[in-house]
């Protein structure tokens, strides 16, 4: 049985947006990132993705070319008319409506023995915390300060999260990742 | 001539202390920490310290056994009627009541081709930052979430600050230094 993973990339100040919803200062270093041995050993050992509604609708439902050729969960309120791009027989979209804990069960059925990749957004991540979903969590730093916008860490209440570090990883462009175990 | 570094220890979810003021779950590992080599060639390279306050009034003015064998330069609005404790030969007080760039001058003199290192507390280190007189920030990240409590960057001009990350250092009890150049 695989692990369940969630991954969010903030700012030093602990933005994962900035105040017009701008994510492309974070991700400035997308393309660096998908040649890295970390993203590549991800993608390899992840058998299946839920993603938010939001996270989906910024791919703008095309995933062609998708980094991870996995099932791929939307947790969302209403299904998309429109019928995403990039399905192939890898790759595959599940629409669910009945809220996290489906989402991540039916996820974690289709990956079978490799692990289940939670990569957002933040309300999702939160919600995964919260509900004692998550096994690992990687906090991927970049080095700049965004001033206002999304925190991460918002409402989230402590006492319920304990945290061990496992490792760090430091990525190019000033990435730096933190992965924890998450203490149930 | 010596670096001006200025550390800062905060949460993961970025508390420098909690809903109490209370920065104890932020220095658990205190005793290991001193013991770590990375602090012991802190001490080693640090000519001079600037501190504020409250990091004085914290330690309620008595510095005897205190890490940093160094002049101690300490802003303040008023010098404090009670003389501190833990002077000798190499550790001395200079209240400055001039504003931080007349502290870190006079610190910079006192330092000579040893560093200045500004330990805090947050208000201090974002006066330094915001007048560009900071080389190097050094981030200390606990894994733990405090959830409520003082945020270290908060009213920080994000435009104003821009960093570079020079090393990130695994220190034990989960404790990770993220150390970053200051671009001016």
């Amino acid at each position: 049985m695989g692990k369940v993973l969630a991954g969010i990339t903030m700012s030093l100040d602990g933005f994962i947006n900035d105040c017009n919803g701008d994510v492309s200062q974070l991700y400035s270093d997308f393309a660096t990132l998908r040649e890295t041995e970390v993203l590549q050993e991800a993608i390899i050992t992840t058998g299946a993705v839920v993603m938010g509604r939001r996270a989906y609708d910024m791919a703008e439902g095309d995933f062609t070319g998708y980094e991870f050729q996995a099932p791929i969960f939307v947790l969302t309120h209403h299904v998309p008319e429109k019928a995403p791009k990039g399905e192939n027989e890898r790759l595959s979209f599940t629409f669910v409506t009945e809220g996290i804990e489906s989402a991540i069960e039916k996820a974690k059925t289709a990956a079978g023995d490799k692990d289940v990749t939670v990569i957002g957004g933040a309300d999702i991540v939160q919600q995964c915390l919260r509900a004692g979903l998550v096994e690992e969590l990687q906090i991927d730093i970049m080095p700049l300060l965004l001033g206002e916008g999304l925190r991460f860490f918002e409402h989230l209440a402590a006492s319920q999260i304990q945290l061990e570090r496992i490792k760090v990883i430091e990525l190019p462009a000033g990435r730096t990742e933190l992965c924890f175990r998450v203490i149930k």
